[in-house]
């Protein structure tokens, strides 16, 4: 078996002829400058652009690749006929629940225009605790739009926190789906960018939400429509935003986004941690073990599948 | 029985002859303009400065002061003898665990700095999750610093985060204090401000300290000696700090502390909420009721008592 790796420390170790590595594969690296154009019956695809990704696709021989991001939109309408996807859910859902947490408690607690205050050097405490804005999570509805495992976990995190969790499944009815829409203070896309999702927040559904409602997006840029986004935000009928993911992305210098008050912007971090690449390459090191020994590896993507 | 109340609307409907009202007690408000000067029995405390804390105290004929504040420090050495103090932790407690939890996750996820990106309208990815710093929570030693209500909330918050959390309270051994404060990754002060707690830490705390150790601080300003720790900061002995409470407080605009990288400052917000003035009369009406009803109202502040 021979394999295409990214071209990190961390997965040149799995050559390492030690319990670290997985004697029997023969392993080769690509990156941007260098793509090995000789057949392979795999590809681990990770941190690479549209041209190393297309230049992979086609490596000759490929059997199976294996993503390791959670979103498979990239590569779905890429692969070439036969060829077996896999992606790494697992990988990420921690991570990305901790840090929707971390917006709704940063926006809870106001964080975001404390932090504001600080840059101009001000002590910015609210004349009385009624105009403060402030809040805990405590009986707030939130709906997980998206309910997989990146939502179960969140609903773990969430459990001391006194909130309402319900989620939204493609299996959903529309009507069921609005009612929730319409309760919630919080919604949160989980949700991978399909033919079926790209779109679903837009002036229609962003018209359901209870005006003060936030929404938070850590799937896909995609999801949202941001032109009625950022009307609804620009009419105050929304209490803000918590984007992690952005349509287009990056976000350009002069979008309004980045201006508008209660709007809290990280750059697609949401599942990026320290770690996140030595534990990629431990997912990969189980991955081709399995397939060595014959098992069906986990995170195999089927055609039917949405969320 | 005869009570001077704060002059807000959320206690002045404690006077209505209805469900939310205590008939048979007279009720009678006080702000910065104006504080009565004829006889009460007691005072509830709230929102004051010192110059109206100073005439309030002197009421003739008080018997007790209930101070809606976890913090007893601004009261405790005015008081006049024989009069009986109460508090109200129970207030804050929720809150002030919620907004500890805000900040270990807006570190961990760097909300901070990407608040600051935003304000640039920079996309601020990492080139590599290993240069991220970015995390969960998981693995993490946290050390709560004074172990009472606030602590057994905040660690019921933390539970599901994958933390370790260690509590020091005013009987812990000074080496065993030592032996937690090394090993945390994280160090939580939630003590009230005595004259036994005042300046703990210090360059001597600060220096027992892993290289990269957080810290918080939501108890009061002066638990911390501010020079030692702007130091440990501009040093870069520690990873970064959280501060709600400062000293000296509000903090000067000229302060260092503002522009250090990785501190986060907010303005002694950790136990405002909006509905904050509506628990609190809700807190003073069960007081007064019991009072009347001849039981001992929680809360009442012992001599003894530290954390």
């Amino acid at each position: 078996m021979r394999v295409l790796l990214p071209d990190l420390p961390e997965f040149r170790a799995l050559s390492q002829p030690d319990e670290g590595g997985v004697p029997g594969v023969t392993l080769d690296h690509y990156d941007r400058a260098h793509v090995p154009d000789s057949p392979a019956d795999g590809v681990v695809l990770w941190m690479t652009g549209p041209q190393t990704r297309e230049r992979l696709l086609s490596t000759p021989g490929l059997k199976w690749v294996l993503t390791l991001t959670a979103g498979i939109d990239h590569v779905q309408g890429h692969l070439p006929d036969g060829v077996a996807l896999f992606n790494a859910s697992r990988l990420h859902d921690r991570a990305v629940a901790v840090h929707a947490l971390s917006g709704l408690l940063a926006a809870a607690r106001g964080l975001h225009t404390f932090r504001d205050a600080q840059g101009r050097a001000q002590w910015a405490s609210p004349a009385l605790p009624t105009d403060s804005r402030l809040g805990t999570l405590d009986g707030l509805n939130i709906v997980l739009w998206g309910y997989g495992h990146i939502g179960r976990n969140l609903e773990e995190l969430l459990a001391p926190h006194g909130t309402h969790v319900r989620g939204i499944r493609s299996a959903t009815p529309t009507d069921e789906r609005d009612e929730l829409l319409r309760a919630a203070d919080w919604v949160i896309l989980l949700l991978p960018s399909t033919p079926d999702t790209r779109g679903v927040v837009n002036a229609d559904t962003l018209a359901l939400l209870k005006p003060g409602a936030w929404l938070m997006n850590v799937g896909r840029g995609n999801l949202i429509v941001t032109d009625d986004l950022v009307q609804a935000l620009q009419e105050h009928r929304l209490g803000g935003a918590f984007l992690d993911v952005t349509d287009p992305e990056p976000l350009p210098a002069t979008h309004p986004l980045w201006q508008l008050p209660n709007v809290i912007i990280t750059p697609h971090v949401a599942s990026t941690t320290t770690d996140l690449v030595r534990r990629g390459a431990h997912l990969t090191r189980d991955f081709l073990i399995d397939l060595q020994q014959g098992h069906e590896p986990a995170g195999r993507v089927t055609a039917g599948r949405t969320y």
